[in-house]
């Protein structure tokens, strides 16, 4: 028996894109003579789908590409994601199901029983849960389907859910697995990927086939990373992150695999290929092709500038290099160096008579006040409507440059630098700005060596310095990375040997700015705890703040 | 037996002042010789905690909190709604619990059953759902407590649970039910929420006391609106909309209701009022006084102003004019009489200058190109940055003026006027802001006739109105209800006799501006489906656009 695995980059909604992809590696599938072809969860639709899954018409629209897939199904089984309407009054409307086709017919339908509702999952919002167990049949060999989460609740310390699906379906001896996921990238995954793939097979000892998507839709990503594991608990393929990839194993080889072929992960340069791709799929998917940033000389936009060179092309991104009274001599001359390295166009414009001419518009209302965060302020939002000039004014999609530290701590300019249509680094802690930036140096100087090792500033009055109102970035994302991915309380916290002041103070900084983060773009998504759609919290609130 | 129900206005996360009420208002049923006083869900924390459920210190506070109160029981029962840690190793970590204390014991603890998960809710996300039933016996009567959604379940046409909670509770012989709830204001949602009472006191022929929430949290409205009903189907006794409340009533008097004491609903006055409540609470939970906003002449600037001053008083609310060349004499002029007419402060800021020096700094950029959207845009940024200049100097946060109809189809600048800390008719279409503004007009002239009879326009070009690009408001809204409040495909609009090329470019419309309202400030929500976290849609996504 052969089996195709399609790792596939969907368009949420787009369904005749999705269709023809499918369609085409259906034709591939048959052509190789395979006997089985599998594609991802909701396929049909793309992955998520969110809130479009509640229009009928969305869903008629999903069933109908459905019947297409079926009849492709001439001499080859299908199996594919897609939403099905729950026949039953009592409950929620859809399930999120497993087709098998064959024959032109539906000879199996498996409904995902383990519907993931927590961080930017929200599939209980949608489907009703399963509990039925069964295997399919197909050409003497048993086979149990089943759906991204439905393996996942193995081997875990605190298990989410009160059922695991493959211990219900082992009474019926299935030969094999096959489970359809869209599971999104963050660092780290791809290792916690494969080992609850291992962790499946090595406790029910039979072959596993798992086909992820690849691809971006808006925040989240997926690397693919489809996996074909035997059941003596080798990894028999691992199919390569970030691109699209078709390929077709013999059964008979998985099951007497004898040697693994793995990728080996490497965190940055993952987080790397991730957010270049996260740039092109938003860019591709909006019909977009140029760019447009804010260079400050700084590390930030430099990497940004970068990642977006790498996405778009380096013509296609265009820099603004904004000097204002306060901005120092190597800013400039900094950003001129990035953008000639990048082959970027670039424009200079000064913003001090704009500047100007605010501070006379408001010198009435102002009178006796000093100067002070408001006149930072106008500075940074004069940069912001420069920049969505460009982009209005030429078609160029905004990008915001901001790290995952300073959205933290609230520092940054709403309406200012946190304007843009996407955040590419919004997720990356200052700390890890460094390191992508020298990954993206590996090969070459890109970024220039002065931008890198001066200290950070946002250059919005003399002297400053990001060190007089933050800590080091160390400590400071040490600090972040233990409220935020690991859910933390101060006191834990200062436990590990964190200044007690310095905690407080900055989990309040965390807490009174989500105001801030409620009004900027999506963030690229690369970790556990991304801010965005999987972190949800009250603006008016008044907990550690 | 005498039963204390307590309406009150929680504030997430602040625990202190949360258990503060609580004690206040069981002093205030011990001094009335009552035998239980009830509160609503999650009162010690405030609802809806989102995240910070997910955070053990948070939960450690409000156990601490819930201790406190049990040790109030001496010689009351007190019902309390609070988060309960799941001592189960499977399934989600938490409970949404009802305690019952009385002599300073739990005498009884019910789990919520059913877990709303749509719209604004995320239950599911945090909770495990409860599936044993059983009542509790206190001073001789049994008692079965049921937490908000869990009295839902009945008489929908389309159920979205596979159980009812009261139905397996019935067998246990309750005498009365007790409903602790945090269920948001919506208009219209008066008349179903006594409509789900009625239905359920009409099923099971024993009375309920169904106690509510009242305030804000961030976007979300709570009206309060608490019901005593009677087994015989009469509602007993309905606590005021938008006000806390301590009611106690008698078991005897409620079991003999001849005759029935509810309010009468008025959409436009609910929404009027609860409008000004969200703004009052936005404002005061945060922790300031004062508002600024841009006054424009227009309808929805005034509106907005109009209400903001009766929440904040004129006095705090701070109106900015900022004409430019396109802004009509009749602009100005409206904006002063609206702003004397509420007594605030105002000030007249031309931004003619100020649109000078950005056309001089872009001039090379934009050399060879024409006047278009880009210079529309550039005015109301500035008014953007004027407006946050404003609000930063002098503390005063930014009222964002956009209605629903414009925030549906984009029309509207990012940055620029879809700039502010909280959108307050965001959820108000434009036909039903004129709706708003005769009636705040009512009681005497507020806002100028002529700010409701000129054609609406953003003077941003010459000569610019509202109906040069879309269609009246009358048709506008009428479409964009079928698809947002009732999720209506195409052909199902078009059915209803619209035109299809209207129907399939508002569609789109709304489609493509998703980015736009990813960053807009959050909403109060007045309607069954507003812009936030209720209603959650991809950006990068390819249907009906």
């Amino acid at each position: 028996m052969k089996i195709t695995l399609g790792q596939i980059n969907y368009h949420i909604g787009n369904f005749e894109k999705n269709y023809q992809k499918i369609q085409s590696v259906v034709e591939k599938a048959k052509a190789e003579g395979s006997d089985i072809v599998v594609f991802g969860e909701l396929a049909t639709t793309g992955y998520p789908p969110r809130d479009f899954l509640e229009f009928p018409d969305f869903i008629a629209r999903s069933n109908a590409v459905l019947e297409r897939i079926r009849s492709l199904s001439d001499g080859i089984g299908i199996i594919v994601g897609a939403p099905t309407i729950n026949p039953k009054k009592e409950g929620k409307d859809l399930f999120n199901s497993a087709y098998f086709f064959a024959d032109q017919q539906v000879i199996h339908v498996h409904h995902k029983t383990l519907l993931p509702t927590y961080d930017i999952f929200d599939e209980y919002r949608y489907f009703e849960p399963n509990y039925t167990f069964e295997v399919v049949e197909y050409k003497g060999y048993n086979i149990a389907l089943t759906v991204c989460e439905d393996i996942w609740n193995i081997g875990n310390e605190n298990p989410l859910y009160p059922v695991c699906p493959l211990d219900e379906m082992m009474p019926l001896n299935p030969d094999f697995v096959i489970n359809l996921s869209a599971s999104p990238f963050s660092i780290m995954h791809a290792e916690e990927r494969k080992a609850i793939v291992r962790e499946n097979v090595n406790r029910y000892k039979i072959p596993m086939f798992y086909v992820n998507h690849v691809g971006a839709q808006t925040e989240i990503l997926f690397d693919g990373g489809s996996i074909v594991a035997s059941g003596n608990g080798k990894i028999f393929k691992e199919l390569p992150y970030f691109e699209e990839c078709v390929e077709t194993v013999n059964l008979h080889d998985v099951m007497n695999a004898q040697q693994e072929d793995v990728q080996v992960d490497d965190n940055i340069k993952e987080m790397h290929d991730a957010l270049v791709m996260g740039i092109k799929e938003y860019f591709g998917k909006l019909g977009f092709k140029t760019a447009v940033l804010g260079l400050s000389g700084g590390i930030d936009s430099a990497v940004t500038a970068a990642l977006a060179a790498r996405a778009l092309g380096g013509e296609n991104v265009r820099g603004l290099l904004m000097p204002s009274q306060f901005s120092s001599e190597h800013s400039v001359a900094d950003a001129k160096a990035l953008a000639e390295n990048l082959g970027m166009p670039y424009d200079i414009i000064p913003i001090a008579e704009i500047y100007k001419s605010f501070d006379d518009a408001l010198s009435p209302a102002f009178t006796g006040t000093e100067f002070n965060v408001t006149e930072e302020n106008i500075q940074a939002r004069i940069r912001g409507v420069l920049n969505m000039a460009i982009s209005n004014k030429f078609g160029n999609i905004l990008l915001n440059t901001s790290n995952k530290s300073e959205m933290a701590v609230g520092y940054g300019t709403l309406y200012g630098d946190l304007c843009g249509g996407m955040s590419v680094i919004g997720d990356v802690y200052k700390t890890d700005v460094y390191k992508l930036a020298e990954y993206i140096n590996a090969d070459g100087l890109v970024i220039p060596r002065n931008t890198i090792e001066k200290p950070p500033s946002a250059e919005l009055r003399p002297n400053q310095k990001d060190s007089d109102s933050l800590p080091d970035y160390e400590i400071l994302d040490q600090i972040l990375f233990q409220y935020i991915e690991e859910k933390k309380g101060p006191q834990e916290i200062i436990a590990q040997g964190h200044d007690a002041a310095l905690v407080n103070r900055i989990l309040r900084l965390v807490n009174i700015n989500e105001f801030k983060r409620y009004q900027t773009a999506p963030v690229l998504r690369v970790s556990s705890k991304s801010f965005g759609m999987g972190r949800r919290l009250p603006i008016v609130a008044k907990y550690l703040s």
